[in-house]
């Protein structure tokens, strides 16, 4: 079944949206240009709202709401910046947020949701725990459920980030997006494609956390085993069958990089282009670095968010 | 004697280095502001070419030389970002550049300066080993000596800073901007209040490194001992004579913030705002966050440069 989305819907999220989020910049480097042999153009999502992307989707997921249906809240489940960007979307909305975490999410992501306003409801650190929790309080509360990717407000609003980077860059050739759940790459895939059907959309992912690629590259979803890779973001299991969907039909290929490529990519991108970005964001900066497909061509790179612990870098776990 | 400078100077010198230089980006961060009870300007001089403020003065000089002069090409002293943007200056006018460097300059300072070709020749660490040593290239050379802040190109350069900022936020009313030398002080105060007589331009200076402050407050230059300071790029033991007499006539106060809230404000710039800054930018925030009489203003924080070793991050040292 081909998902109900049109570029009507992402240019509704945009107009939606604009109040509340960043339109970030795009910067460009000569030095950086000269290390991986193309032209790139990297939207700064880590200057977003809550530090990440899903201020996007969140916002226009929580601002499609009915009144009514808004009126009981929102609830979801995160270890990460999801949880924090539908805090923030509620806070502006005026609702309650009901953000269910494992007992062992990172401190600094509990006290982003926190600061937003959002309720931490603390739950066991497996999906099927995450999952049955956010169901009990959907149960008591009649919040509605806000899944991280697998909605299509969500990834209308995603998709959002390519309107404004082709229209900052229209000599874009390629766009490469990392992926995890699915809900950024096949919102900006889909949101390029319809505006550029010539553009190639690539996903980046961490080689430890491959099931993207595999699923792509099988033609099936396939669910890998919980990833251990560096890149917390992209730890999801397997991608979102909305998401699916939309990839199979709009990606071009989904390409991968070690975790020893991930972490030089984001060490070289705070060094040369002076920002700071999480690791799942330098998947897409170690893609490019690769070159492969990319060399030689104008490139989109989209910097997904800069939440890290900056006590815990990984250059000097080494 | 009132140095010779005018508006006018300023506007030729944004001409002059446009095509070599980043109209740097301004940003703002709601979260910031609640922190400081301000709305904070930050000018991004962190993502300026080489990584600094310091490649406006030294493309200014570089390109005010005549083809004759030139051609013997330049010559400066520079254990930082001045001997970086002295050698991209030169290579972009096609002409040799001879940085005298202390044997003990960080490695990634040395890179730096080879990058863009510059010829470094080493000295011993003292300020007087580095003004034999450059007089002697010179002497050899022919090369043409550029001061990294006693000169009047260098200071117009460095001001140009402001017409950007001004521009970019007509609403501004005080400008904090970090002092060592006085280069880009003296050229941001001279350029702003010559754009705009009503506003404010502070000083942001380390209190373990006062020596402007104190100069400013006696309004006598005086030279300090070699201050110790994490602020590397504002070690200067005094103000230069030219830059001293434009902060006198033009800035309204310096203000001095202790080497924890420095590294405070650093990181926090870095975790909020996203961005990588050296120590001497940090200074600027510091003076930010501390309040004073900067509290609830329109304020333009320049952020002076984002060259750090990732190695040795301050927060790591504790």
């Amino acid at each position: 079944m081909r998902p109900q989305l049109t570029l009507g819907h992402i240019r509704e999220a945009h107009a939606r949206i604009r109040p509340y989020v960043h339109r970030t910049p795009v910067l460009t480097s000569g030095s950086l240009d000269a290390l991986c042999g193309a032209r790139a153009h990297f939207k700064c999502e880590n200057f977003q709202r809550a530090g990440a992307f899903k201020a996007r989707g969140a916002h226009n997921a929580v601002f499609s709401l009915g009144d009514d249906e808004a009126s009981r809240g929102v609830v979801t489940h995160s270890s990460g910046n999801h949880g924090a960007a539908v805090a923030l979307a509620a806070r502006n909305r005026g609702i309650s947020a009901f953000i269910v975490m494992p007992r062992n999410a990172a401190q600094p992501k509990i006290r982003a949701v926190e600061r937003y306003g959002g309720r931490v409801i603390f739950c066991e650190p497996t999906q099927a725990s995450r999952e049955q929790t956010a169901e009990r309080v959907r149960g008591e509360t009649g919040a509605c459920f806000i899944h991280p990717y697998d909605d299509l407000r969500v990834i209308a609003g995603q998709g959002t980030t390519a309107l404004e980077l082709i229209e900052d860059v229209p000599e874009l050739e390629v766009i490469v997006c990392p992926v995890g759940g699915g809900g950024q790459l096949s919102g900006v895939a889909f949101a390029a494609k319809s505006l550029r059907p010539g553009i190639d959309v690539m996903g980046a992912e961490p080689a430890a956390a491959d099931d993207a690629a595999r699923s792509f590259h099988a033609g099936r979803l396939i669910r890998g085993p919980d990833p251990l890779t560096i890149a917390d973001g992209l730890r999801s299991a397997s991608l979102g069958e909305l998401p699916y969907a939309l990839i199979r039909e709009h990606v071009t290929d989904i390409l991968t990089a070690s975790e020893a490529a991930i972490v030089q990519a984001m060490r070289l991108a705070w060094e040369v282009l002076k920002i700071v970005i999480e690791p799942s964001s330098a998947v897409a900066v170690a893609v490019l670095l690769a070159g492969g497909p990319l060399a030689g061509r104008n490139v989109g790179v989209i910097l997904s968010g800069g939440n890290v612990d900056l006590d815990r870098l990984p250059w000097h776990a080494a």
